[in-house]
């Protein structure tokens, strides 16, 4: 047996943050592009412009910011605020991970 | 913010437990029968009966006893099989749900 559990964040009732938009900021930050991140999550560009923009209306916190011109177009980067909440997400579930490994193997005399 | 929490337990990379299933244990144990049990967690009785009987299957191991006649028909008891997994479970989730909210508030400065 084997535990697995899911983590997500929720501000007035309403889901703010979870893995999936963890995954959406570090892929704005590995590809410096909104696009090329919705591109590589496989959404459309809307869907993860719309995740985006309402995280960041809930939060009430700029967590990427865009800036245009160059050969390629426009690009976008985490902002300070957006890197630190995914680097504090990440550090929780990193934790969690093994805190839930350790817990049921001590119930359940299993390995996690 | 408010962390949330999701936590199941898979076997061989198959759904073997959960909050719904500690759920359907607890109120089998309550009630004394699956039936009663299914009606009032609001799903048919064959639901209730094939997520008992394929848990069983995959722990390989009885969870549910039948016992038959009385005025009220046959009734059902958790094994001791079954209430040792359900009270493992719950000190699990219970532990965790307080782990979860500490190392939220110790990381996001919030009361989780």
């Amino acid at each position: 047996m084997r535990p697995r559990f899911k983590l997500w964040i929720e501000k007035d009732g309403q889901l703010v943050f979870s893995d999936w938009r963890a995954q959406l900021l570090r892929t704005i930050d590995e590809s410096g592009s909104l696009s090329e991140a919705a591109s590589r999550l496989g959404v459309h560009y809307r869907i993860a412009w719309e995740k985006l923009h309402r995280m960041e209306q809930r939060l009430g916190v700029k967590l990427v910011e865009g800036h245009s011109g160059g050969a390629g177009g426009g690009g976008a980067n985490l902002t300070d605020a957006g890197r630190e909440l995914l680097a504090k997400y990440e550090r929780l579930t990193a934790s969690l991970d093994e805190e839930v490994a350790r817990r049921f193997a001590a119930l359940f005399g299993e390995e996690g």
